[in-house]
């Protein structure tokens, strides 16, 4: 019963075939490998963007923090959720490498902006002149940090308002692919046709052992984003291995595969929550995360049987047995129904 | 005939297996793995060394400039050698990381700073008040960029120059068992008890796919370094395959065998070479590591017949067939007997 | 009809003969002048803080700045009003100087945190472990720029809660004096006694041309602040002219004096104000600014009769003439009577 | 008998009389003030530069690291000599306010790059992709710390070399005036007319209090600067005073007369010193400073006669009355010849 993260499964057997297969010969380093050609070509063909630049680091953090130290100067502040994971849970990374740029948090619902709200923000940035910070890129989470998607409209609606200030925006996809399959669109349609600039191609937690492509529909930049990597330590001197996976990954729909997949695994979780009837829904869960609630001695109930998921509000530690606390629930590609089912007997028990 | 680097040939077979038996079950993250309790178990069992903090990253550059700027503060200037990889290779990641330090250069031979120069730089910084920089940490290679290495004395000398104005000391350890195995030595002989505080403890270049071990002697600023590892964005979500890495790496002397096998076959290299009549040395090669020089013509046959490696001076367009050019010949654990034979059967020729 | 600032009015004649005494002879630099032996004496004494390290610089943002610097690891994030100038006002330059801090804002009520607020703000920080920023120090601006102050048990309240975090606390003095003549309470009482461990003590608006003293009570960090202030170019060469200023600033009570004057001009103001039907306040005054509304008709013709001041929210131009339009207005130690009179004049007729 | 510094005079007495007159009215602060339109006009009118972007700032160190923070990517090294002031003299404020450039250190004599040494440096960089720095600009002192001047030819040479790598140069003119007095050149034959693409115009050791032009030939950058001024602190509020000092530092060839009168005054210095059998030059005395050596014995008469310099190496502790210290002597606007002839008396003795 593990719903901890979808970083705590292992790595698809075809992405660690093609590590085997990829440990062979030798091979120029630091990117020049001949795997990352085919690659860039599985990038640009899929995301129908011939100009692209493609770029692989290893974590997340590194995706998000150079793309944005490329996008935004130093007195620019960047816009984004307030749960967004770079505000939360990258320990200042985008401030770092983008030399102390800010980030203008805007409120959320289930980790989605409003165009509205995202509209005032920039309203009440750039204000005062010289004194204040001026207005940089926008950063998007999809799937968003609560499991929720944006529709293709809503992304378009944001990046029109960006585009109406002249700033660009940033995709982060860490669950990029859950979100795709459950739009049910092409690569195309979530990114540079729904005005996106760049973006942070998720595979870590779908499926990969650690790699995320970094896309820039523009490549204007791309000499810079590389400079950029180098001087924060990403530029792997062994760049085969990151290439192997992301090849693996992009081939015959593995990538799609296996989100749907986690989303299907997810989908079964929810239905199953859905019918016991003290367990309370925060958002409707869109891909492989769930925020629900339930009762205190359910939680240790699920506790007890060895359940593995993240209590994200109060602690099974209190008095009150029927207190609600929130759980996050994540699947992914490997989760099996017995898992779930199992998880399912236990809270309904 | 591969001799580019220590980073073109593949990962050890007994380190790809590891990897795929870690691909099993659900782990914690972010380090919390129970592989990397092992590891930091052996790390410490091998340098001795109880109260070390043992830290796991990618690349190289980032454990030398993570330590960097855990070591120095910003108004420090960091001790280095000329041609060091921090001041070189790493496109200005120490002065980043760090916050603007700045990087003191001191002359060397075969990459070694002398004692005297060390002394004679660290005398000349700290003069102007707070005008100027103040002294920071020194930073060692072992073995140097030029494949050779400071024995015990000479690595104590060093440091006991540092700490007698009260200056920490960093070793680079990129090739840090090649030089150990060449001298002969214990993990401990090399670092703590020759006075080194922080090693960059290196295995991508020594067969692993990419993971160096940081190792902080003292483990005082751990927390920071944890810290500063997070928002650069090298902690790994799936750090287990890294974990595994480095305890398949010391395991039953795994680390400690390919080393020899490197230094063995670049002492085949190097009794190969000697006795060509118009091949020239730069340095007595210690590791794996050759700078040599021989005539163009013999460049261009090497070229010819496929040999990759480093012009590390000259190129190879040029009129003149007699003309010197050096080579830089890097071995590792998977360059064949038969590999280096066909390389000295061409240069005879 | 000057209210635009507190920086827009000239520098007090004492000052200015204190700058043309000091032009004599020639003095060492850097800070080594006699005259700067006496400020930090005056400082200790009217502070009761022998140990204090005093420090001048010639802007407040380098004051705020530079301290937060000394006091925020890069990791870490301030804590502050959501109107503080370090956020509103300083283009960055505390994200810049520390090394990528964040600031964590916190809601306000004439730019005052209460303590409640501060308190839950910590608690939401730093419980993500190493992938979250850390709990760094709080700022509070007293008066704030909201032209209102803490009480010293608010300001008490406030550093309590810090201290009891184990937090550090700044205050942002730009306007120090005009809130403790406002007070009537001492120096130290502001300040040490109430828990604060350093302060930005602003003179440029208070008559000065352009000096605020740091006040660090604790002197642990003093070096480390002095080279903070080198390497961010605000030590003065010709320093005396930095403590001419703030020798005369404090000698026979003229930093009070000054206050006094800037205070008692706008209460007069606001006490004309409140004699006028449809002129609403935002917040009672405390010191020597005004948030108040009035029609936009009015704000015209105080526009037309040459009055200078902010239009804080909303534009002269419009077509509803009865619309409230905010007004910021500041007072300074050379507001005359027969400025505010005419003020009042045309805003009653 | 005061030549430690240039800055430890006092400021000119037209300079105190316009800062008294500067300080009536109400003004418009952060450089909105009618007098900074004054200035902007006599700079472009002075410097034949109607195009250019002009700011002022109050500490050399500060205008240097701006406008190099502006010229340089973080990922570029700056190409200056060994002994320059931003290298020296500024704790790293180039390398902290550009984000992490390095500067690359070229062999001077008399303060001055060679053109071959400065071809050889920039060919040595750049030249290993994105694993090295890129190339940054060139600062040039003019006059160099060592008292020393560039003549149009060499200025030329060394900035035809710069573009002719595409990269830009600043000049270091904190004795800029000193030196163009000394060529009797225009400030355009100095400055943009020999290849410079921005200036800091030094004031702060010619007679001003403190305050240093930037001037931009290229306006293109000049909204980042002004940015990167703001957010390092260094935009004063009442800026007024800062442009009241360059107003009349350039009215009625103040500037230049100040710079005549201090070099006159070494130049009187130079000619007693040379007459005196055991006093030898380092370089030949250009502008205003001088480095010469004399015995020890002499050294302590003077110093008990109570001359005021800097014993530049080596120290007045010693054993053997005869050997030889460096002294550096500094003359400003206001040594007097009384003062250098006392001088000359003492060490004649």
């Amino acid at each position: 019963m593990f719903f901890a993260s979808d970083n705590t499964g292992p790595v698809h057997p075809k992405v660690m075939e093609a590590l085997v297969r990829a440990n062979a010969d030798y091979v120029s380093s630091y990117g020049a490998d001949p795997i990352m050609d085919t690659v860039r070509q599985q990038v640009r063909d899929i995301f129908e963007a011939p100009q692209a630049a493609i770029y692989l680091v290893a974590t997340g953090t590194a995706a998000n923090s150079i793309i944005l130290a490329t996008m935004a100067k130093p007195w620019e502040t960047v816009f984004c959720s307030r749960v967004a994971h770079i505000h939360e849970d990258e320990c200042g990374c985008p401030e770092f490498f983008t030399g102390g740029s800010k980030l203008t948090l805007i409120d959320e619902y289930g980790g989605k902006m409003a165009p509205d709200a995202l509209k005032v923000a920039i309203e009440a940035e750039e204000t005062r002149g010289v004194h204040g910070m001026q207005r940089g890129p926008v950063s998007i989470t999809q799937a968003t940090e609560r499991g929720v998607i944006y529709t293709l409209d809503e992304l378009r609606a944001l990046t029109d308002i960006a585009r109406s200030y002249g700033m660009k925006t940033h995709m982060d996809g860490a669950r990029f692919t859950n979100a795709m399959v459950a739009l049910g669109c092409a690569p195309a349609d979530m990114t540079w046709k729904a005005g996106i600039d760049a973006v942070s191609f998720g595979g870590t937690k779908n499926g990969l052992m650690g790699v995320e492509a970094v896309i820039l529909f523009d490549p204007e930049q791309a000499w810079e984003f590389e400079l950029r990597r180098k001087r924060s330590a990403h530029l792997f001197s062994k760049h085969r291995y990151l290439s192997a996976q992301m090849q693996a990954y992009l081939t015959n729909d593995l990538w799609i595969d296996l989100a749907k997949q986690a989303n299907g695994a997810c989908a079964r979780l929810t239905s199953g929550l859905k019918q016991i009837p003290d367990v309370g829904f925060h958002y409707e869960p869109d891909v492989n995360m769930i925020f629900a609630e339930w009762s205190r001695a359910k939680h240790q109930a699920l506790h007890d049987a060895g359940a593995q998921y993240y209590v994200w509000s109060g602690t099974l530690e209190g008095d009150d047995p029927d207190e609600k606390l929130t759980a996050r629930l994540v699947c992914d590609w490997s989760t099996s129904d017995a898992n779930t089912d199992r998880f399912l007997e236990v809270i309904r028990a």
